[in-house]
Order: structure tokens, then sequence, then C-alpha cells
């Protein structure tokens, strides 16, 4: 596949002086189009070593308005990095909407260097592929430009490049040892690029290979290719909607679980005694666990979902008694901030992920995306739809990097809600959480429901399962939470 | 000073439960009001090892609404901390306005323990106290409240405050190797303490000192203080008007500096063709030096502030044209977001740091704060005239870290910017660079002369000087910009 750039492609001084004026005039014009857009670009310049990715990117640099671009570069991975799973580094840098990132050294590097040195099998890298296709589907969903940019050189281009900048005593530092121990890995390295490019190009997001053994051939190629991109990209998002995407259902466990919400028995209930006797105990043990969690460096994401009055709070605060306060943090899910806004919906998540041996507590969620706003239409069907396979890939992103994932729905009966609006009303400090909105929501009971279900029916995964919690009496529905994080937690410490 | 935290006071468990529903309902209530304000609340914990810090934060953190209020633990710093000016890990964790942060191991832990080890003399202790004190002015300057609890135990409770916890299984685990070496040093530690808390109480600032030998009082000792506190700051930000600072000047230095900015020589030139030598020469040298920069790991933080069409873009073109696009960030610097709005002016420009051997290059800075927003008036006069101190300690810090710190001020007169907008408006992209903003500021022409003449001399010091360039000739400016970055990235080198 790599043939095409491998024919000596050049462009001339006076065509190149000729031409990059009119393609940055254009590429900054571009730019200001997309400032007035709902969506990103992101641009990946990837390739061989000496292919010109420095030297593209550098130009890139020169040519576009670095008020609404910015260049990423992912070298190794700090502590802070490594304790997170890993595409998380690429979503705290995630360029806003209506502005460009260049990413240099993106989630491809990972892969092909791990195989290219035999660190990973061929069935590994497909699944690493695979989870990348899934995440650029994902981003591409959201209306977000992906162009990915492959510079080639050819073995004995390579070298001759190699060459040339060893003897240059002012770029002969460019090439290091590990340049060499490359060169001799060429055929390996252009074999499993070969592979990646494949499999990861789609008519949506392709690969452009590009030689690079002109810098001025290969620049200006890039730079051509962005801007038709990006025009193109502009014109197709101004003339017609998205059409609706199949959800594929192949993970989701069909079975009783829809039914099993309403079917949930609501008089369950515990008596003040044994309640006292179990939270004491499991108080206890959940201390002694996530103290263990915390040393071998375990984290948790716990997410609460629930009716309004619910529980949610109270459930939590019987969990964070027994917890560290230095090791955890309630993060509570109200309307995002503007930068949030300037992101895909799932970024304001990814900010919060715990450290390693950290927890985080999700007081709402991502869930919002496929309850509220599919209720209140505040997300288009399309949308909502798609965001079921998201959360199933990003939540399988977490248990994979070893978090503790729960997720618990609170579950309470219309009339259990409405005395418990009341009872808040009677109590100072808790008035402020009884709003209009509240009793307006009531009766949209139906609707809700249906997104519920729908929810725990599409987003219960092997690893990622909803724990179900009839919380009509509050003191059953804090001690099955306590139990069901202190046997989580079990499993994990004995895995 | 800590007798009074050694006269054995406790609480009645019958007291404790009379008293903690009304604290806590008086605490949830004081947190709304707190969200209608304009302010945060920073609550440092602090303290003797075995006082008891951890369950009092425990229990605030369940007396408290979890969504207003957020427990920050500053225990090891990580690697991106470690490259980074010391205050950093606190500025990107500092609480929103009308929100409340708990700090564990603030500030105050470092240079306690250095002391108390030996590892820093008294004299280093006291520069760091001072820089504290600073930091915790410019916070409370901006009404933040800052509320510093000081957990004590004498030195009988504290050994058997650890026999105690040593005896239950439960509570063994707490009592490290490094507890009974503490304990060991606690006259050290508590003599040091008591410096520490002398040197860095005030009338706005305080520390309350609480025996902390019975949790009950402790705990309800630390939540009314708080409430107290709170209450307090409330009535008096909306009974008064803060008082106009004096700004100390003792770090000025005076001279000819304003003078200087008037009687800069607008007709200095250089002519192409020294232009093309001096570019391609400094370009080359600084590809160089910001190489050996990079593997020294010394950051660099660029200030391009200059009127408007100054060439501050065009000069910034010229530089990172001879950088690695990898190790530099561009930051522009527009309306601040509304994560921003919420905080201290300064928030939004620690947020972009620098790692250690990178770049941030800050296309106009917190400069904004005694340029723009005082000749507009969006700050008031005691905001702008109290942030020369506070950008020189900031400042401070970032060179005091080692980082490069380079300040250019691009001058040019009246008449030329009025020829360069009018060329703007014909290249087309470059027309949104134009607007009728851009004009109506010329009126303003001397109002904005005071106050760069003011912000050189009030902000030029021995680490941190203006390069103040002469830039009605594009040509001689950019070279200037170059020479000068050349020039401190080579005594930084020698160094």
């Amino acid at each position: 596949m790599f043939e095409v750039a491998e024919l000596g492609h050049t462009v001339s001084k006076a065509d190149y002086h000729k031409k990059t004026p009119i393609l940055r005039t254009e590429l900054l014009t571009v730019q200001q189009q997309l400032r007035q857009h709902n969506y990103s670009v992101i641009i990946l310049i990837s390739g061989v070593d000496g292919g010109g990715k420095g030297e593209v990117i550098k130009l890139l640099n020169e040519w576009l308005d670095p008020r609404y671009m910015r260049t990423n570069a992912y070298d190794y991975p700090s502590d802070e990095e490594q304790e997170r799973p890993v595409f998380w580094r690429f979503w705290r840098t995630m360029p806003a909407k209506g502005t460009m990132g260049i990413y240099v050294g993106s989630w491809y590097s990972t892969p092909i260097a791990q195989r290219v040195y035999g660190k990973t099998k061929n069935a590994e890298l497909k699944v690493q592929l695979k989870k990348i296709n899934e995440l650029e589907q994902e981003l591409a969903d959201d209306n977000t430009l992906i162009i990915k940019c492959w510079l080639h050189l050819a073995k004995d281009q390579q070298k001759k490049r190699l060459k040339q900048l060893e003897k240059n005593p002012d770029t002969a530092w460019q090439v290091t040892e590990r340049d060499k121990k490359h060169l001799k890995m060429y055929d390996k390295f252009v074999g499993v690029a070969e592979e990646v490019l494949t499999e990861t190009s789609s008519v949506q997001n392709p690969w452009l290979i590009v030689e690079g053994s002109d810098i001025r051939y290969s620049s200006l190629t890039v730079g051509q290719h962005i801007l038709d991109k990006i025009k193109a990209h502009i014109s197709t998002c101004e003339q017609k909607e998205h059409p609706p995407i199949m959800v594929p259902d192949s993970k989701i466990i069909h079975g009783n679980q829809p039914s099993l919400l309403s079917s949930l028995d609501l008089s369950v209930s515990l008596d003040k005694d044994s309640y006292k006797e179990q939270l004491n105990h499991y108080q206890g043990k959940l201390n002694k666990l996530t103290r263990q969690a915390h040393e071998k460096k375990i984290s948790s994401v716990l997410v609460f979902e629930g009716w309004d009055a619910g529980g949610k709070g109270g459930a939590i605060r019987r969990l964070t008694h027994a917890m560290d306060a230095r090791n955890y943090q309630v993060i509570p899910i109200a309307a995002p901030t503007e930068e949030e806004r300037l992101q895909h919906y799932l970024w304001r998540f990814w900010r919060h992920m715990p450290r390693a041996g950290h927890v985080s507590i999700y007081d709402r969620s991502w869930y919002g995306r496929v309850l509220v706003e599919r209720a209140e239409n505040f997300a288009s069907e399309e949308e909502w739809t798609r965001a079921y396979p998201e959360i199933r890939n990003f939540e399988e992103s977490l248990t994979e990097h070893g978090i503790a994932l729960l997720k618990f729905w609170l579950h309470i009966d219309p009339d259990e809600q409405l005395s418990r609006f009341k009872a808040r009303e009677k109590i100072s400090y808790k008035q402020h959480k009884i709003t209009e909105e509240d009793y307006r929501n009531r009766e949209k009971w139906d609707e809700y429901s249906l997104a519920v279900n729908d929810m725990v029916a599409r987003t219960s995964t092997q690893s990622a399962l909803w724990t179900l919690v009839e919380a009509n009496d509050k003191r059953y529905a804090r001690i099955k939470v306590l139990k069901a994080y202190c046997a989580k937690l079990e499993e994990m410490l004995d895995a």
C-alpha cells in the first residue's frame, strides 16, 4: 500500500513559494469559518522515522493561527497519566469545538511500537485497533473531523535521510541510536504500519499516505489535504443532518432486566436495630477494604443514579463515613460549564477519573444523556441512541484499566417520592433541594421509567452490571449499597 | 502558645448529639448562602500527628453538602506537580467562587517538615512563610476566606493516643514507624509549629488552635469556628467595600524606565538583507539553545504584550519557527471562560505553566489586569493597584523555580498602528483581526500609555525585567526578540 508514496514526488522551490501563500490564506480563512461551528478538528501526523513529521508540524504551526489550534505531543506518559485508562491523556487535551488540535504521537504510537518490539501479539494489536476505531467513531459521531496523515519513506530513502542528517553538524543531533535501531527494523515497522492503516481506514476517517522524502511536497500535500477535508466537512455538516446510526446490540445482555426494574420488591425494609448493626458491620468492613484498595492502588468509580429524592446523598454519606476523606471525591453532576459544553459530552466525566488508589463518586453521571437528556429532549434521538455503545466502551476502558466500577440505581415509587418532597420542604437546610421543577418532573414518570429500563438493559455488561436498589426503605437501600461495594472490593482484592 | 489546647477540653456524648444537628443545619444553610457570593472559602486542617485531623475532616465531609465543597489532600507531589513552581498544585485545585475547599496537607506541610527534619535553616523557613503570607494575602484580597485550624495534642496525650490506636486491632494500622519517630521529635515539631503559626497569624487570617484529644470537642469547635467565620465574612463583604490597600513599593526599581518608553527610538530599522542574515543566524542559534534547554529541563515562559497590531504574532512565529513544535505552546489570552471567571484572575495563567523543559508563550497575559482592565475600568482601582505586587510575587515564583521568564512590550506609534490596520483590512485572512473596537481603542491611547508606563515601572524586577521592543520596524523588532531570548537561554544554560 505504500508504493504510491515511493515515486519520488517533489515540488520545486519556485512552485512551493507560489503555492504556500495561497494555501496559507485559505487555511486561515477556513480556520475562521470553523470557529463558527460546533465541532473540532483533530489532525494526526504519524509516519516513519525521518519522514519529516517534525518539519510538517512546524510548518502547520506557522501557517495556522495559533489562537485556534494547539499541538499536543504525547511522549512518555506522566505518572498522573499512567494511573488512568490509556485514552485519558488524549481526552484531557481534546480540542474545544471550533478549534483544531494537532496530535504528535497519538493513540497509534504505543500500539505500533509495542507490536514492532514484539511486546504484543497480533491478536492484542487487533483489540487495540478496535478500540481506536470505536474512539474515532465516537468522536466522528459528535461531528469531530479526524484527519490522519502518514508520512512514508522507502527503506533506502530513510537510510539516505539519516545519513544526510548525520553529516550536517546542525542536524546530526536529530539522529539517535534509536533511529539507527529502527532503520534495521524498517521492514517489520512498515509491515505493522500497513496492518494498522488498513484496519483503521474508513470512509469517514481515512488515512492519507504521503511521500516524505521532499519536505516541500509533503507539507504542501498535507496542508492541502487538511484544507480540503475541513472545507468538505463544513459543507457536509451544513447541508445535511447526520443519518441515524444503528446501535450494534451485540454487547447487550438480553434477559429479564427491563422487567426486573418494575418487578423490584419495594416493600423490603430493615428495622432500626438490624440496620444499626449491619451499618456498623459493613462500614467497618468497608473501611478496611478501601484501605487495602488504596495500598494496592486499586481505584474505584461509583455511579449513583436514581429518582429525585431516591436517597443518593444519604447512601453516599454512609459510604464515605467509612472512607478516608483524603482518598475520595464526590463529583456532583449539574449543568455542564462553558468549557465542558465545548467538548464531547463524555469529556467532563473523563476529567474526574481518579488517580491510582483513589475513589470518584459520581452523584449523577454520564447516564444523564440517556435519562434526563432523553426524557426532556435535550439530546436528539440519534444522540442518546448512540450513547449506549459509547457508554459501554467508556466503562470498558475503566474496567480494563482495573478500576472497580459500580453503578447504583436507587428505585422508589411515586408515592414515596411525594412524601419525601413534602418532608424536605419542612427541613430548612433541605428546602433548597425542592423546586417547582421537581414536581413537574413527576408528570413524566412514565417517560423516565422507559428511559431507565432501556438504560439498565443496554448498559449492563459483564464487567459493568447495574445494582438496582430497592430504596423505598432508606435503611435497606443504604445497606445494599454498602454490601455491594464491599463485595466488589473483595472480589478485586482477591483477584 | 499551645497551653490553651492542653486543658483537657471534652464534650459529653449527650451534649454532642444535641449540638451537632443544629450545627449541621447551620452549616448547610451558610453553604447555600455562600453559593450566592463571589468568593470561595478555603479551610486548612493541620496539626500534630494523632491530633485527629482525619476524623475532623471526615466529619466535615459528612456535615457539609458535597456538591459545593471538595477535600484536597496534598500528598507526595506527582511528577507533573514537581515540574512546576511549588504553589502550582494548590492553584490547580483552588475552589471556585461560591464553593469551599478543605485542604489536608496544605502549603504549610512541606515548610514545617523540612524545618523539623533539619533540611532547611530558619532563614529559609522565614522566606517560605513570607511567601505563604503573600499568597494568603492575595487570596484574601480577592475576598477568599481562609480558615486555618491547628489540632494540638500535649506530648503525653500524643503518646497515649498512639498507644490507644496501636492496642485496637482496627486502628493499629494507623500508627506507622514514622509516627513513632515523630513522637520522639515532638518538642522540635511543636517548636517549629509555634514559629510558623506566629509568623502566619494575622487579623485577617488567624490560626485557631484546637485541643485534639477529644474528637467530639475538636470537631464541634472546628465546625462552629467555620460557621462563625463564614457568617462574619458574608456580613463583612456585604456591608462594606474593601478599603484600598497600599502597594508596598520596596521591590520597584526606580529609575528612568517610565520615560524610557516614551523615549524609545522608533526610527530604528533593519534593511532586508541584514534582517535575513540575522534572522537565519539567531534562529539557528535559538534552535540549538532551545534543544539544550529541553534536555536540561529548563522551562521558559515568554510574555508578549504590545499595542494592537504591534506585531506580536509575527514575532512569535519567528521564534517558534526555530523551535520544536512538540515542546512549546502558544497560549492566546482572550476573555476568560466561565470556569476561569469563578477563580482568582491569576488562576487561568497558572493553568498553562509549562512542564519541565517546555515553553509557554503567552500572547497577551496577566498584564491585561493593569492594561486593558485598568483602561476600560473592568477592574477597580483597588484591584489593579493590588495587581502589581501580585504579579511580582507570581513571577518571582516562576523565576525561583528556575523558569526562564521574558516579557516583551512591542511598541509602535499611533500612525504606524493606523497604517497597519488599513493594511490588514486589505488581506482577506487578516480582516477578522480588525474590528470597530480596535479603532475605538485608539482614542484611549493616552490612558493606555499611562498604564503601560506604570506597568513597566512597577513590574520590572531584577529577575523579571521588561524587554521594550521598538517595533515600528517589524524586522528590527523580530530580531530584537530573538536575540533577547537567545541571550536569556545562554545565561540560564551557563549558570
